[in-house]
C-alpha cells in the first residue's frame, strides 16, 4: 500500500531480506553468499529508502529496488577485491582470499544476476538507470586502469563513474518510485552525485591517513598498488623532483618510502587540499537538497552527509614530524577550521 | 511492424548489430570489446530468431533479445576462461591472456549489465527467465567445482545448468517473442535444453577426441584441469584398478599418461556410450519439435539438432591402438552405426 511522503517507516533490517533475495539450493553457493551479505554501512540503500519520502512510495518496491542497488554494490565489491587483490574487507578475509578466485567471481555474477532479477518487478525506467549504471562502473574501473597519474579532472571523472555513479542511481530512483517531478529526480541523482564523490574522496583519504582499525581493512593500499588518488596527485603537482616519486611509486614502496611520502604530503598540505575539495561536494549535496521539496528527507540526508564530513575531520592532518615538532599550534589550527 | 508465423526474415549479422549494442566511449573497454564479439558460431541468437517463426512476431523485439542472450553467453565464456586458465577460444587468445584478469572481469560484467539494459525494453517474463538463467548457470558453474566425480546424474544436472540452461531460455523467450501458448512455450523450452544437453556431451566427447584446428581452440583441456566428463566417467566405472587413474588426473596426467587414458577409453567404448547419450537427447529434442505446430521453422530446428550429431559423428572412436591393428573393421562398424 502506498505510504505519503515525509513519513518514515520501519524498514526491514538488510541482514534480514539479503538472503532472502539471493536464496539459492547450492549448499557451496549459499555459504559463499554468507561471507559477503553481511557488515556493509548499507549506504546506497539507506539513501533509497531516505529519498523516498519525498513523495508517496510503496515500501515493497522501495525495499526491492534498495536491496538491487545493495546487491550491485556487492557483486562490484567482490570483483574489485580480485583485481585488486585486496585481503581484508569489513574486518574479515576477502571471499576470493578464502575460497579462491574461482567462485568469488561467480559469485559476484551471481549478485548481479539476482539484482536485474528483482528489478524485473521495477518500473522499467529503474532498470535502465541501474544496467547504464554498471556499464559506467565497470568503464571508470577500466579507465582507472590505463591512466597512472591523472590530473585532478580525469580523478573526479573516475570516481564519478566508479563510484558517484551507484549512488546518484539510488538516490534517482528512488525519485522515481516516489512519483517525484523530473526536476525533482534530477535533484536527487545530483546531490547523489555529489555526496558520492565526497565519499570516494574521503575514501581515498582514509586509506592515507586513516587506522586499519577503523576502516576495516589495510590502509596505504591504493598507493601501494600504484593508484594515485587526490592528496598524492596535488602532491605530485607541488613537489620539486616529483618524477623521483613516481618512479618510486610505479616500482612499489618500502614500507620506509610509504612512511615518507604520507609524512612529505602532509607538510605539503595536500591532504587538507583533499578535505577541502570534500567539503565542496557535501556542500553541492546540501544545495541540490535546498531545491527538493521541505520533508524531514532532507535533514537526513544533510545528516547521511555531514557524517562522511565528520569522518575526516577526525583525521590527522598534520603528520608526525610537525605533530612532534609543535603539537599545540597544529591542533589548534585544526579546531579552528 | 509483427511478422506472420513461418516466414524467415534476411536478419542484421550478429557482426553488425552487437558492436552498436555495446557501444563504449571508453578507447580501452571497446578495443576490448572488438576482441570478443566476434568468431562466435552464435547458435544461441539463431534459436531465438527460428524459434520466433512459430507465431507472428515484431523483428526488433526478437533481435533484441538474440543479442542480449549471445551477450551473456560471451560474458560468461570471458569468466569462464578466466577461471578455467583456458589460453585460446575461437582459435585466437583468451581476452584475460591479452590484456590481463582485471579488464576480463569487467568486461564480462559489462557485457552482462548491456544484456540486462536491453531486456528492460523486453516483456518482463523474458527479464525474469534469462536473471533466472545466468543464476542457474553460476550456480552450476560453483557446483561443478566442488564435484571431483560425478556420477551420471550429477554430469547431467550440471551441464544442464552450465550450458542447457540458456539454450533452453533462448528458446523459451522466442516462444513469449511470438505469442505461443504456455505449451508451445513449454516445448520449445525443451527442445533447448535437450539440444543444449546434446551440445555440452559433444563438446565434451570433441575436447577428448577432436583435433585443436577444427575446435578453435585446444583439446584435452578437462581432463588437463581434472575435469571429469561423461567417456571418462563411464571409464572410471568400468575400468579396473580405477583408482590409480583418479589419482594420476587429480595430481595432472603427463602428456603420455594422456594418450594413455584416451585410448584406454575409447577400447573401453566409452566414448561411443556418450555418442549414445547425445544421439538420445537430440531424439529427446526432436520429440519435443513434434508437438510444435507445423511450420518450416520445425525443419530449421531439427537441421541445427542433426548438425551437432554429425560434428561427433566424424570423430574417431576406435583410438590409434585398434585402428593400427585391424582399420577395416573398425571403419566398416563405424559407418554402419
Amino acid at each position: 500500500m502506498p505510504t505519503g511522503g515525509c513519513r518514515s517507516l520501519n524498514w526491514p533490517a538488510l541482514e534480514e531480506i539479503l538472503p532472502r533475495a539471493v536464496a539459492t539450493e547450492s549448499p557451496f553457493l549459499k555459504q559463499l553468499l554468507d561471507h559477503v551479505l553481511y557488515g556493509g554501512k548499507g549506504l546506497r540503500p539507506t539513501l533509497v529508502r531516505v529519498c523516498a519520502q519525498f513523495g508517496p512510495y510503496d515500501p515493497t518496491e522501495v525495499n526491492r529496488v534498495a536491496v538491487a542497488v545493495e546487491l550491485v554494490h556487492l557483486a562490484s565489491l567482490i570483483h574489485d577485491d580480485i583485481l585488486d587483490g585486496a585481503t581484508i574487507r569489513r574486518y574479515r578475509p576477502a571471499l576470493h582470499c578464502l575460497y579462491g578466485s574461482v567462485p568469488a567471481v561467480l559469485t559476484g555474477d551471481y549478485l548481479f544476476a539476482t539484482a536485474f532479477g528483482l528489478l524485473a518487478q521495477s518500473p522499467r525506467a529503474i532498470l535502465n538507470i541501474v544496467a547504464a549504471t554498471v556499464r559506467t562502473m565497470c568503464e571508470g574501473e577500466i579507465e582507472q586502469r590505463s591512466v597512472s597519474e591523472p590530473d585532478e579532472r580525469t580523478y573526479l571523472d573516475l570516481i564519478g563513474k566508479k563510484t558517484a555513479s551507484l549512488i546518484s542511481a539510488a538516490c534517482r530512483c528512488s525519485g522515481i518510485l516516489c512519483h517525484l517531478k523530473r526536476s525533482g529526480q534530477e535533484n536527487l541523482a545530483r546531490f547523489g552525485w555529489h555526496l558520492g564523490l565526497a565519499y570516494q574522496m574521503a575514501d581515498d583519504l582514509l586509506d592515507l591517513l586513516g587506522h586499519p582499525e577503523e576502516l576495516g581493512k589495510p590502509c596505504h593500499q591504493d598507493l601501494s598498488r600504484g593508484i594515485i588518488t587526490l592528496p598524492v596527485l596535488r602532491f605530485l603537482e607541488l613537489v620539486p623532483h616529483a618524477d623521483r616519486w613516481r618512479e618510486k611509486i610505479s616500482r612499489g614502496l618500502t614500507p620506509e618510502e610509504m612512511e615518507e611520502i604520507i609524512v612529505a604530503v602532509q607538510s605539503l598540505g595536500c591532504c587538507e587540499y583533499a578535505r577541502e575539495r570534500v567539503r565542496e561536494q557535501i556542500n553541492l549535496a546540501f544545495s541540490a537538497l535546498e531545491d527538493l521539496p521541505a520533508c524531514s528527507a532532507q535533514d537526513e540526508l544533510a545528516w547521511v552527509a555531514s557524517q562522511m564530513l565528520s569522518k575526516i575531520e577526525r583525521l590527522d592532518y598534520s603528520g608526525p614530524a610537525q605533530k612532534r615538532a609543535k603539537p599545540k599550534e597544529i591542533a589548534g589550527s585544526e579546531a579552528a577550521v
